[in-house]
């Protein structure tokens, strides 16, 4: 992080006419972005969106309200503009990827979505390793070369999003893995399941972790065994992104989960971190505790794809603007406090 | 309000390719502003923002951390386009007007803002009437004027702010009165007060209410006598509001206190109301809770001027742009729950 930008930025919000801290964290977020992007004046314009999709074993348990073939269904959807991820990413303005990961049934060419086919989708977590080692490094790199991606392309801000139906039950046994949490505490509703669903859920991601004991001491081997190939992709691109100094704006869940393995993997990474929303899932509060979040919107949204991020940028855009542009006190004319 | 649209918006929502609910407040945000503008697909392109200010005799007492001229002085800011509510309508395309009802020191003309000049201030409430009958009712007219130009110009959503150096003293009263509240539980630090300045202001706000009694019985007298000139003419616009059909987007504690009045003075006024967010200033929640409001954003800010509801504003347009562009699970060929 650039302390001089920081520090400069810090002194303009100082000067500028309004009481000191009354724009709240609008203020902070521009100070926050100026320190990322090592410039005093800070920008979000250039925003590059992925969404990685992939199926999950663990279906095969019945852990989710909607049948697995959505996950391609939802694929289509991205691509052809009528997902709710699609509609913000127009509305802001966002370059919008898609990256499929593997499914189910498998899926022919989709104009605009990058096809990689590590599998038909994860094995089921609760019985086996979601990944092989292969499989796992695969979407950890597909991850950084959309990272890549978007860096080359100028982005200013770099969101992930994630489709996988199943996937709520892979982050929450991630994160239990992650925190020595139980599944009581990570396990909710997801997409819509009930609350006998939500005790099968549980359920199954206990057995899980007792299967999968005592190997989840190490963060990428936890991802391995009980993440999803989406989630590792997300995990794999948060990495690069501080790599490269490219600030992430998180989205929910599922997103949080993958960010939470990043910061374990490589500690440091969560600098680049800035947080949309806080969902409705009730797991997410754990997961924004463990990152010291504070997220921007709390609008009840348990959607995925990025969508809770992605309607948090219009905050940022009008924090960089009230920084940018609001005149100081001495420009303005105007008395400060006695 | 339209429960033809609201219908329509709700079965629309239902059918849109993601979970039901998933986007929570989002969709209810949409639906709302269906049956308040009476089209299924609504939207929030053309904004009016009015910015009321005018000064308080009760500055008198000493109860604000900056000095009075700062009212005029941010007058000629927001003409100037440097202020915070400048920048936030400049970077929304929101229409933006300044009302000047009356300073201290009087104001020559400032270019671009309209001055009515009620008086040199109100006068000090904690041993007087702020206002006189012909001041509440130009104040009232102001704003209903406002109110006027705004539908004239086609707006869909109406925005008022205030500027007014001691104008959380007088709100606070003013919910006092209206909500039978102590002072204890609706001063706060306004512009930066310290403790002892909190004490001091709730200790004239306990003078101000102790002289008026029994005289705030009838919610336009207790306006009267403890309200201000910006406050009277915001109660005025969202009164005028509510009768053309235009939503309202409130802002924070000093203007929630106006919408608490007029709703108040017309019951059913605050059908027409959406809530921007709630304010760092304490006593908000108090007045938010009293008018059933779920305000969009948490982010602390306590700058007023309009800012609070400019910064939801794109929340509103998001929703309309999720609601009216986002595919059905028809239209798409995806699966719905199981």
């Amino acid at each position: 992080l650039d302390a001089h930008a920081e520090a400069a930025a810090r002194a303009r919000q100082d000067q500028l006419t309004k009481p000191p801290g009354a724009l709240g964290q609008l203020e902070t977020l521009a100070i926050r972005l100026a320190a990322l992007q090592g410039r005093a004046q800070p920008q979000v314009e250039k925003i590059h969106i992925a969404v990685f999709a992939a199926d999950h074993g663990v279906m095969a348990e019945g852990v989710s309200a909607f049948p697995q073939a959505v996950t391609a269904e939802m694929i289509r959807n991205f691509a052809r503009g009528g997902a709710a991820i699609s509609v913000l990413a127009r509305t802001l303005g966002a370059r919008l990827e898609v990256i499929d990961l593997g499914t189910a049934g498998g899926l022919a060419d989709v104009p605009d979505v990058r096809h990689l086919a590590l599998g038909p989708g994860t094995a089921n977590l609760a019985q086996a390793a979601a990944m092989t080692a292969e499989q796992l490094q695969a979407a950890l790199a597909a991850g950084r070369a959309s990272a890549e991606r978007a860096a080359a392309a100028g982005a200013e801000l770099y969101i992930g999003g994630e489709m996988g139906i199943g996937n709520t039950t892979a982050a929450a046994t991630l994160a239990c893995g992650l925190l020595n949490e139980s599944p009581t505490r990570l396990a909710g509703p997801g997409s819509g399941l009930d609350a006998p669903g939500v005790n099968r859920k549980i359920e199954v991601m206990q057995r899980a972790l007792d299967f999968h004991y005592p190997n989840l001491c190490q963060p990428l081997e936890t991802l391995r065994r009980v993440g999803g190939f989406e989630i590792a992709a997300l995990a794999g691109a948060f990495l690069r992104c501080a790599q490269l100094g490219l600030p992430v704006l998180v989205d929910g869940f599922i997103v949080t989960s993958a960010a939470l393995a990043a910061e374990r993997i490589n500690p440091g990474t969560a600098e680049w971190f800035l947080y949309g929303h806080a969902s409705a899932e009730p797991g997410h509060q754990r997961l924004l505790q463990a990152l010291g979040a504070q997220p921007l919107l709390q609008l009840g949204l348990r959607l995925g794809e990025g969508s809770g991020a992605a309607a948090a940028v219009p905050l940022l855009r009008l924090a960089c603007a009230l920084h940018n542009d609001m005149a100081t006190f001495a420009e303005a004319g105007v008395s400060e406090k006695l």
